[in-house]
């Protein structure tokens, strides 16, 4: 291993002049214990971004151009770096903050999303070697016109652990403000617990599942390039959680983690027509609409008429009713449409699920005990999601993790 | 003529989203109009620019570097573009935002000042034969490494200027919180008025004697490219000052304008040897020092043994007073030395002292009759400045005032 370690700082660790200052003090502290060659990437100071985009809203209501949207909010990480990169001169390390084209890291447009094509490590090395510490804005990318792109929310997370990955076996330690992962939201659950290790995967399937420690897309770059990653809090030294290829009795629990998103929707089609090829029309439709389809269930009728049900995230529900509408009106003029925004679904994770039969059936069974009525399920090899009603979210995270995490011997 | 026009908007021009809603429409308005292919230039939003340095203070005391400052304060002009060309946008033109980096505006820096050195048109051209409106960052620069530079307070002035410069026969419209300028501050002489035209040379006399209409610079770079200039507001249609070339009855008013300045001190150091080359030491020790100086004055004492007198900006004053006392503590050990930063320099400019004579000895009739000592005296082709106390600076404005632009024939 090098001694190379990405350090990235949330928005909430440096929401303040105050708190950049302990962020300097942090770094210094980790160069100087540990002569670890130290990259910072930080994130906008909290609720700048917010700002911004309210500033953006008022002047343009929603009718602004994606291009101008990040030239607009690239501005926050530019202001968090040059102040923290002053915090740790202050400190008595040289330091130097990096925008997105002063290295430059490179993104493509790949549907609609900015991907990270390239990070040249050139200026990052050179700076280490010469004792500097650079301090590299997240969130931000450029394309090949020099102009600024960005990494969707959370994307700091992202530019962290790129930057790691092009460092050579670089490590990447997440600052946040919660010190871990936890098996529940101890906010719903009190006797949710740290986690000392996650896999990579195990990871990925609560980042997506609606865990907010980590941007999804930055574990699956950590996984891709075997990035050692620590989430951890910038506000205090408690042992944070590892996320590793494997760890020491990685399968011993079935279950690590219960997952609750309540942001999506459901679409259900009725009395559809019982043709073959009517699914595919459905989901190529939502497809040219640039509806991301989460879950999908399809169902025969009474009559012999198929249904079909399927989620995808609030923000998109009204795009993705108005082209089933049309579709319907056009040509399905039997069929019928609801849309149901009252959805929580629920995640169990766990690599152990890989050795384990019958989660399945424990979920449905501790569900059913409490009278909650499981409308769909979909599966991977190491998780079960079912959408439910959402007044019964938090009761069933509750039940599931005293099922699967307090007791799994039962 | 070409049809290419520059508007420059200040920052309380862009100071709320209503007032960039504002801009949007003038600009809109003049494309329309007039057919003008528009460049608009924008600084900050007022306060942005000071809420960053502040920041800056917090966290790192007066101790940041240059190169950080730069990448701090450069972020309020890349909000300001990005929400200036969202809104005309929303007035139905196409525009785009364009940071220093990405025209690139190149800057060199000479004596601690970043000056521009080059800015390369293909980009801005080839938007304005779109119909697009590129929407540019004042005050920034970049280097040859991309880093980003600053042309100091009041810059975006000067990008405007040297972007009408870069553009083949373009003309400059600094839109602002004033509507023009006028023959003394209204503020401190009710009488004064506004004047329809001014010469390059008068704008860059009255500029660096403390008309705070434009910055000093950016007068400098119009007259040296004779870009026709017109100053007027940007919250009204009132009629501006047009700054040229030369305008008719130019030299029929012996004063343009009076202008004052109270940011400046005065060292005197007395009892200086009798020697060849004092004058050329002490002179050098502050150009060492990177001190600017103003004005000088030498005068034989009583003695026979010599005193010099000069002024320079007061946050220069105590880099100036040390490396005197230095100098006069090891090379002049009898010499002693005085800081007065109680001083004002008064400034009576006007194209037409060319060919008019005893203007001088009527600025020392006027104050002298009022009891005010004038101190020390600079004289330029079109210029007279007067060092008197500042408790008096006011009055003296208002008797040359009224002696020179409201009874000139007296």
């Amino acid at each position: 291993m090098s001694n190379y370690l990405v350090m990235k700082f949330g928005g909430t660790s440096v929401g303040s002049s105050e708190r950049i200052g302990e962020v300097a003090k942090r770094v210094v502290r980790q160069v100087k214990k540990h002569g670890d060659k130290v990259v910072v990437v930080v994130s906008a100071m909290s609720g700048e971004t917010n700002r911004l985009i309210e500033l953006a809203r008022k002047v343009a209501g929603d009718g602004y151009k994606a291009r101008e949207y990040h030239q607009l909010v690239t501005a926050g990480e530019q202001v968090s770096v040059a102040l923290t990169a002053m915090a740790i001169e202050r400190e008595g390390l040289p330091a130097q903050s990096l925008l997105a084209h002063q290295i430059p890291i490179k993104t493509n447009t790949v549907f609609g999303q900015n991907l990270i094509s390239e990070i040249p490590v050139d200026k990052l090395k050179s700076l280490l070697d010469r004792g500097i510490v650079p301090v590299v804005a997240g969130f931000q990318g450029v394309n090949d016109s020099l102009e600024y792109t960005t990494l969707g929310r959370g994307g700091s997370d992202t530019t962290a652990v790129a930057v790691a990955a092009a460092l050579d076996s670089c490590r990447c330690v997440i600052l946040t403000d919660v010190d871990g992962v936890y098996t529940a939201l101890p906010s719903i659950c009190k006797k949710a617990r740290k986690l000392k290790a996650l896999t990579y995967e195990e990871m990925l399937e609560l980042a997506s599942s609606g865990a907010k420690v980590l941007q999804t897309r930055s574990v699956s770059l950590a996984s891709k390039f075997k990035v050692p990653t620590l989430v951890c809090s910038s506000f205090s030294d408690a042992a944070g959680t590892e996320i590793v290829e494997e760890y020491e009795g990685m399968e011993d629990a079935v279950v690590s983690g219960i997952t609750c998103r309540t942001d999506e929707a459901k679409i259900t089609l009725r009395n559809l027509p019982d043709q073959p090829g009517v699914a595919a029309r459905i989901f190529k439709v939502l497809g040219d609409a640039e509806v991301v389809v989460d879950m999908i269930v399809q169902s025969e009728g009474s009559s012999g008429r198929a249904a079909i049900s399927f989620t995808c995230a609030q923000e998109f529900s009204k795009v993705a009713y108005d082209a089933m509408l049309k579709l319907i009106q056009q040509e399905m003029s039997e069929s019928s449409i609801e849309l149901d925004t009252n959805i929580a679904k629920l995640s169990v994770v766990g690599e152990g699920m890989r050795t384990h039969a019958g989660v399945a059936y424990k979920v449905f069974e501790v569900l059913g005990e409490e009278g909650i009525n499981v409308d769909m399920i979909t599966t991977s090899e190491i998780k079960i999601s079912v959408a439910i009603e959402e007044k019964y979210s938090e009761l069933a995270v509750r039940v599931l993790h005293e099922r699967f995490i307090e007791r799994p011997e039962s």
